[in-house]
């Protein structure tokens, strides 16, 4: 049962999207099987911490704030946004030091609240670059959240190996069986492993068809994916009539990212980015229903399935039948066990 | 826990009533533990796998059918009849030898799907033969499901002691007493345990008396019932005025079986056969109806807190106070665990 | 994961509040994780035994009366209230020795059905003395009953540490900031732990300030606590103007005491007596509908939020940092520890 804690501590994980994080509320979310309060404070900066007074362990979200403080909701211990505990109603006042939460970093970029769980420092590099979504219009970005009572391995899966969509999706984004046959072409480094499928279809993928110039025509298409530790992967996916480049092609960048809750409770996050009809909020907010309809009612059941007929069982141990198809998912899933497997041999090591 | 997986491998289960799986459908069942497939090919015959996709573990029965084959909901891989896979849309096209999805022998008799779900060749002399189901008007004859979550002996235990139907059951089957105090005569087997009670009640039972010459006199009656393995019972009931022998009685054939989904979760299936007003379709139906309600709102219920009560204890360890109308389930208990524990040292042999 | 069977036997548990249990029903409920049958004979005596048939298990609260015997609701086996088969309907009616069903030695005090689990002789010395319930007009006078889906010392925790009343609760019975400085006075006997405070507040709490003679002006006031092993809590809460002494003080006496019925599962029972209005009924039942409104609404939440995060942890192994205020609670935890160990000792020495 490796999928138990099979978790990268030494990585960021979004924590909660921007937007669902406001000035006033306690935020609490499960991330790698822990307790998390997050909030923020006055300047509008997020912080968080164990979701559990050291006290005797009531969730701080059930709480009050006072300012940027937290007052436990049992016995009234506050705690600032550093976690320390600032005031004791009971006896002599006198603060015990362990009386200490233990925060998380937390940086905030592209639309999301990162969250760095180890204790260890925060390495600011290990976070991927996704400026892509801050670039353009704001009505030609979204982002949205689902939770999956899955392995958040089996979404990394679904994700990295796209020859699903044809059989799994509906007309929106079909390449017309023009995917399946082909074998990505790979790019690997120590932290990152991507895929580019490239083909042409007639028409384009309905996403883009009606905003090339001849719609029901012939157009080149590419998807590029990367994956990055632990669980993000970045995926493009674009089409051009009457080019042999790609630089002037109707284009989508979107960002899926999944924070383990449990060993079977996935965060599922994703945002996206468009270069076509951008300043439009209608379309923008179709395309999110249209994300959550294709995940919750497309892939969602079959992953869930997928999950329930495995158990606690590991997916190689099950001996799977692999395939070409497989090969970029079979390597993330390689790459980020011998990272998880790196990083505790060092801690083994270290401590 | 020894409830846990004990079932005899070597053996044909009930897999569902003939009518459950029509034309079309993709008919899911756990069956011992695992997820199985049924449907039918075009020539109406009943096949059976694994619903589990080699490849990544979709369940083919949210799959497509293609005639005989189906393809796996995920990636499309297509598998025959025979779990073999025919067609890989990915790469090259190559089909992996490992692409073979394990099937199970289906045998349609009697209005069920019997299946064997042991690796070996199956063995047809091992299905108990019911014929009497198959003789007489089709209005006689029913056929009903249901699922309790027990473990399945204490369904078998509810049908081999019939001296609880006094108690349990309302007027339509009372022996008014009479069935209790006798002591059954017993028949054994290698494979089977019979027992037989025979007593005089006045009026006769309820499903009798207003077929009877003289619907008030007293009446002979029998019940005759056979277990055999794994969890089949054959019962007869009859009833006569006038007569010393039952050749021209009343009577009534029924089939118990049940077929483990897991240790603590059972498929019921039941099937009836009557030699009284059998062309009358509405009683036929009442008759099923009546089955439902006494076995829903009688026995199962307090199956099911013996089950509640019993946790995952074995029944023997629990020490239960035996009495003479144990006789036949305790016979059948043991002769049922010898079996078990004879496949498995003979496979422990073997492999 | 101590909590799990961390029950001392020798001791009384309150089973049921006397009115929970009429003349005529089987009453069941779970007990340190038993299925205990209680009931009433014709003389009104509360009868406990174990609510299973020794049979094949089946719950005897399912069964039906017979005057006071009960007969088994699955093959009739009847049982008298000592347990004691009776009557055997089947075979030749031949009753086994061990045909006999445990029972607990009932004991009915103070509007409680107090039970005995332990084998060895019940021990009425260890009954603590709760006839302040008993003295006064019954319209003074109330129980009630909750379930809480939680360990039974988390409870305990609640109530032993008072400071949180401030902080949980609302206006009605706060000390306005009083009692969360004061380091209560403890008193301590081989299985008791006392603590109390006073102080003076003003107004004086919500129940009480009304019916002063000033009902704006300061009051002198206590709380009272007394734990008894295993789960009892006596609580005196008192307010006086004018005078030195709490003599002729208003004053509300309370029992709260809890049951395990599992290791995550407790009944919590409460009684609750007052020297003021003590004729009016409908205060009376606004008392108890404010007890579970504050429990349901206040506590209740909270507590069940700590065992969520405290899991199946023991409370000392997740390093609680302890304050003044949790120097009762801590007591009683490490006092019925030693007497559960001490008990467990000897019964490995005796056994």
């Amino acid at each position: 049962m490796k999928t138990r804690d099979h978790f990268l501590m030494k990585a960021w994980y979004a924590a909660a999207l921007s937007t669902e994080v406001d000035g006033e509320q306690l935020f609490h979310r499960k991330i790698l099987g822990k307790s998390v309060l997050i909030y923020r404070t006055a300047d509008g900066k997020a912080v968080a911490m164990h979701d559990r007074c050291p006290h005797r362990f009531a969730p701080l979200s059930l709480g009050k704030r006072d300012g940027d403080q937290i007052s436990c909701p049992y016995h009234a211990l506050k705690f600032n946004a550093q976690g320390q505990c600032t005031h004791n109603p009971h006896g002599n006042g006198h603060i015990p030091k362990a009386a200490q939460v233990d925060t998380f970093p937390i940086e905030e970029r592209y639309g999301f609240l990162w969250i760095w769980m180890d204790p260890s420092e925060p390495d600011l590099s290990l976070l991927p670059d996704y400026s892509p979504l801050d670039i353009g219009h704001p009505n030609a970005l979204a982002h949205t959240y689902m939770h999956l009572p899955v392995n958040y391995e089996l979404i990394i899966d679904n994700v990295m190996d796209l020859s699903h969509i044809d059989h799994v999706h509906g007309e929106i984004i079909t390449t017309r069986g023009k995917l399946s046959p082909i074998v990505p072409t790979l790019r690997e480094t120590a932290r990152n492993i991507s895929a580019r499928w490239e083909w042409s279809q007639q028409p384009a993928m309905m996403i883009f068809a009606p905003f090339l110039a001849r719609a029901g025509d012939e157009a080149k298409q590419f998807f590029d994916i990367t994956w990055s530790a632990p669980a993000n992967i970045q995926l493009t996916v674009a089409a051009v009539q009457d080019s042999d480049s790609f630089d002037d092609a109707l284009d989508q960048y979107d960002l899926h990212t999944c924070t383990p809750a449990g060993p079977f409770s996935t965060h599922y996050f994703f945002a996206t980015r468009r270069n076509r009809i951008v300043e439009d909020a209608e379309y923008n907010a179709a395309k999110i229903a249209g994300m959550h309809a294709a995940f919750e009612d497309e892939d969602g059941p079959i992953v869930k399935a997928v999950q329930d007929e495995m158990g606690d069982e590991d997916f190689f141990a099950l001996d799977p039948v692999l395939m070409s198809n497989d090969i970029a998912p079979v390597k993330v899933r390689k790459l980020l066990d011998r990272m998880i497997r790196a990083e505790r041999q060092a801690a083994a090591v270290d401590g």
